[in-house]
């Protein structure tokens, strides 16, 4: 079958597990080819190739509901649900989104991106079910990382419990972003490597082959539970009848897992093996750092195609400067919550183990053990990105700022990231961090700034601090000799000063400090001058410094990257109001929308953050 | 001993179980006494009596760290730790804090007020002592409900793991505020019910008990392992040493215990079986209720003494309406993280039992699960304090904000909620939510305005919407036969418009409104005159009736009982200098402080929300 042709699921539930098998070959290459232009969560999807095929064979969708939580593992679905002709435009602007999209399909039953939510949707689902009289399969597939999220246990402990019926899928590929971590973990690797499974697979599955008969009648099925069902009493513990594990890469003990967990009454987990990046051999070999979720590719080689670019990645400038300092001091540790190569925090991992913890997919957790290291006088750094940072905003508030401790929260990710679309753009910390009584936010204008807040951070001891910066590369390098100072808490800086200035760009972060001066040299042409602040104090703000501002200029602008409620712009508003000043403002930032996926510049430009448009909208500031 | 002597927990040590016993009276008649005057979690701190006696004679706090998740059960810990001088002043203004508290005593080493943060905290701590090479036991206590909350769920699964040194407590009293609920609290009672403990209930003990000096030995405590490592299989595969379940009112079976823990190499679990309201009468019949936490009652017949009120209470309101339409549409379903008593949820719960769900401390799963009935077209609703749903912050916007769906969130207990203090005020909410791009947000002025709201909110399609509602009760009655209608979206109310007003007060809530007109008032005699405008919609505002007010009225005042930060007064703010006005206006709200807690009139007056002080500052404004 020609996978162009596909537009239904429907088409593939006549073909034999032989067909399947060729049907997965052709996905396979499909997939490696597409992604190598696109880029994208290729790992993970190789992984699942057979899963998704043998969920589209045994369940109906979208009668029945499949909901892919985290949702980067989705390629094959769309694929299958007549996305493929789209296939070159993923994760592109205006393209196929990386993620389940419900306006994209009905097959997209559920959207995600953040991870651990598809049990809660899926118990959702499940009861709505029940209580309209309906009958359909409800079938949440999550990973062996994300069932570690605390939501997904709370989940867990209510499906337990009331006992619906539900097929859950655990995806165990032994890894979700890095190696997973965790206790449970631990678990799925006992279960993993018992002698059982082993015994299942050499003998049963061996005996089971020379009859396929046998599997299709339900007396079979029922005699099938004892190889089944095994060992995986934490499940059982917790109320949900648990079958594995088994080869996520063979059809036909998908097939009669997937036929006996419909056949249960109440909840049942399947525990799928599954291999990140099978069949594909670079992705095998690295299924960790570049090929978990990357640009584009040679296929060849497996190479990444760079693109050019002067300065480290943020995140190196962040760690290496963090890394530094822990070196010399005991009490300075790292926390990252399943992200210690996307928060380039690998080199501090090997160099200072002991000083290291990477608690898994946790947020809420990293923050709250964060606020008991300080407690007890560490100095700990929780690297997190913006997006993941919403999850703990509770932890941040009640653990870490009420109790004022000397947390310091790199907010990694910050502002628009690109291809992973609306679920991941770091656009609302500010809105909500800096609501809090006492936490410091700053974001570095460059690779030098960010080593002057790194010290600041490290040698603040008035309570939390955190310190944003953005996806991808700095445009400075750093010298190597360049010696960092502190800088006075609450304290802005001219970038660009004039004697005669009309207008006041206070703007942050390296990309926007360029626009302004983009914007500054636009203006030129038109004999309009133009003062930029770099606003690297987001809270508190530089009074002294807003008082100058506002007496030089009448006209202000605010640019940033972050939603406009609650944003620096909305501060600013709220001092010109409270001192009754009449200063002409205009914010910039992001209104009520979510934005998708795509290039950056496009993204930012369609909202009217660019150069040309900012500059025309000051002209329009002057004249009116 | 008397009580009011022991101003250290040193004092305990030598006492022998017999003299803890008498102590243990002591307190409790002690707790009943104070209590019936301050009121209090009366019911949770009884049932710990003997388990914090057995935790200070065992452990040596400050040096060992016992944390009390939630922290409401600490009462004995602050008398043991020389605070019952001050515990008449319990809850009240400028009195003892309800929670453990760090600047009320060294031996409080964590606070906290919401649930399941002391697993993470502990862990850090632990880690702290490891790194820096310390010596020292972490002990946090955690009740049966936190613990099934995800972020303690989190932290078990990196505790297990890592196999530092712990020694968590599970007091398990069977039911957290409401009878617990869930998988794991099933998993409980099979351990609580199960033959062994009986046994080891029966039999050992009593063997034991005669031989007391056998205990002390080592090797008798190697032997005892096999009686207390029984069945807690789902902990022992999370990497836990469980011990128990054990009788949390006998001091002898707590030494053996913790004794035992305290030589276990990596973490321990003590399953410790206790019953809330222990040795009084009335609070161990009604656990669920009054009795969870209530202010003061009559000792002899454990009746609450009632403030006068003329309506009913806010919750009871909003939720009567729910059942209302529920009862004639199943699609509309209620959802309570815990909180079926507070939230007045328990009626609904009786009649439509289909469409209720409790899913315990789970505010994560809460809000996704009606993100999950609300995809497959169901009316969920979800009654949650405002304080928790910052924890569920991020599942409001990626799961039911950025999906667009027809979720209702009622924010129960917003705005201050007075004895409970800093970490239980409502004030964050709508700095939070407003930022979502989706989400409406309505509060009602009176009893009337909420049944139209909540008719609003049940026909609205377009996407999630919240209410919210104070604590306490509304000063107006309901009348029978009143028939609600829909209000239009985003649309403001004048409660009082005068021709010639001088100034306009915009706000919300029923206190605040009452508060305006108050003002309002006070300002007669100075010939001052007020309109005053009901901003049941806080988002999106009334456009219409802005233009209105700024062109009507020069000066305008937002009062708000929430924090500044993104609230209503910094929208109103941002529409000034937006629209280029010239409008004088004052935000009326919380500054960045947390408020403690009190009386919250004097709480409110302290920060500036009175009619004097807000009458004062509006002629001050005129002046100006």
């Amino acid at each position: 079958m020609e996978l162009q042709k596909i537009n239904s699921p429907k088409m593939i539930k006549q073909l034999t597990n032989k067909e399947l098998e060729i049907l997965a070959k052709d996905i396979r290459k499909f997939l490696i080819e597409t992604c190598a232009v696109t880029g994208g969560h290729i790992g993970a999807n190789l992984g699942v190739v057979e899963l998704t095929l043998a969920l589209h064979k045994h369940f109906d969708s979208p009668t029945d509901k499949l909901l892919f939580d985290v949702g980067h593992q989705a390629y094959i679905h769309k694929i299958l649900t007549g996305r493929s002709d789209a296939f070159h435009s993923l994760r592109q602007y205006k393209g196929l989104c990386g993620f389940p999209k419900r306006n994209e399909s009905e097959h997209d039953v559920w959207e995600a991106g953040h991870s651990s939510t598809s049990l809660s949707g899926a118990m959702g689902m499940a009861k709505a079910r029940d209580i309209m009289g309906e009958n359909y399969h409800v079938v949440p597939i999550i990973g062996d990382g994300a069932i570690t999220g605390g939501m997904a246990l709370e989940a867990l402990n209510h499906i337990g419990h009331d006992q619906t019926n539900m097929t859950i899928i655990l995806n165990d590929n032994e890894m979700s972003i890095a190696p997973n971590v965790g206790a449970m973990h631990n678990m799925f690797t006992r279960l993993r490597t018992n002698a059982h499974y082993n015994r299942f697979k050499n003998d049963v599955d061996g005996v089971l082959s020379q009859f396929p008969m046998m599997r299709k009648t339900a007396d079979r099925m029922k005699d099938s539970v004892k190889y089944f069902v095994m060992d995986g009493i934490f499940f059982e513990e917790l109320g949900l009848q648990y079958i594995g594990p088994i080869d996520g890469h063979s059809f036909e003990e998908l097939e009669e897992a997937i036929e006996l967990s419909k056949k249960t009454k109440g909840p049942s987990i399947i525990h799928v093996i599954t291999k990140k990046g099978k069949g594909f051999k670079h992705a095998e070999d690295d299924m960790i750092g570049t090929w978990h979720g990357l640009g584009p590719y040679k296929i060849e080689t497996g190479e990444v195609i760079k693109s050019e670019s002067v300065g480290k990645s943020w995140g190196s400038i962040i760690s290496d400067e963090l890394l530094k300092y822990a070196s010399e001091d005991r009490r300075i540790v790292a926390i990252t919550p399943a992200m210690p190569v996307g928060s380039k925090l690998t080199k501090f991992q090997q160099e200072l183990p002991d000083q290291f913890f990477d608690v898994g997919i946790a947020e809420q957790h990293a923050i709250t053990m964060a606020a008991g290291l300080a407690a007890v006088g560490m100095k700990p750094f929780v690297a997190i990105y913006s997006t993941f940072l919403q999850r703990a905003y509770d932890q941040l508030l009640h653990d870490v700022d009420r109790m004022k401790l000397n947390v310091i929260v790199g907010i990694d990710r910050a502002g628009l990231v690109g291809a992973d679309g609306e679920t991941h753009q770091g656009v609302f910390d500010i809105s909500i961090v800096a609501g809090l009584p006492n936490t410091v936010i700053m974001m570095p204008k460059d690779a030098f700034e960010a080593q002057d807040l790194m010290k600041t951070a490290i040698e603040y001891n008035e309570g939390p601090i955190a310190i944003r910066y953005p996806r991808g590369n700095s445009l400075t390098s750093v010298a190597q000799d360049y010696v960092p100072s502190r800088v006075e808490i609450g304290t802005w800086d001219y970038i660009v000063e004039d004697v005669n200035s009309d207008v006041t760009i206070i703007t942050y972060s390296e990309s926007m400090i360029h626009m302004a001066i983009e914007v500054s040299q636009l203006l030129k042409q038109d004999n309009i001058s133009i003062d930029i602040v770099n606003a690297r104090f987001i809270k508190p703000i530089d009074k002294t410094m807003m008082q100058t501002i506002t007496r030089k200029t009448k006209n202000i602008v605010v640019i940033e990257e972050v939603i406009k409620h609650g944003g620096l712009g909305s501060i600013v508003a709220n001092y010109i109001v409270d001192h009754r000043l009449s200063n002409v403002l205009d914010r910039i930032g992001i209104d009520d929308v979510y934005i998708e996926h795509g290039d950056v510049p496009k993204l930012l430009s369609d909202i009217g953050i660019s150069s040309e448009q900012i500059a025309a909208q000051i002209k329009k500031m002057m004249n009116d």
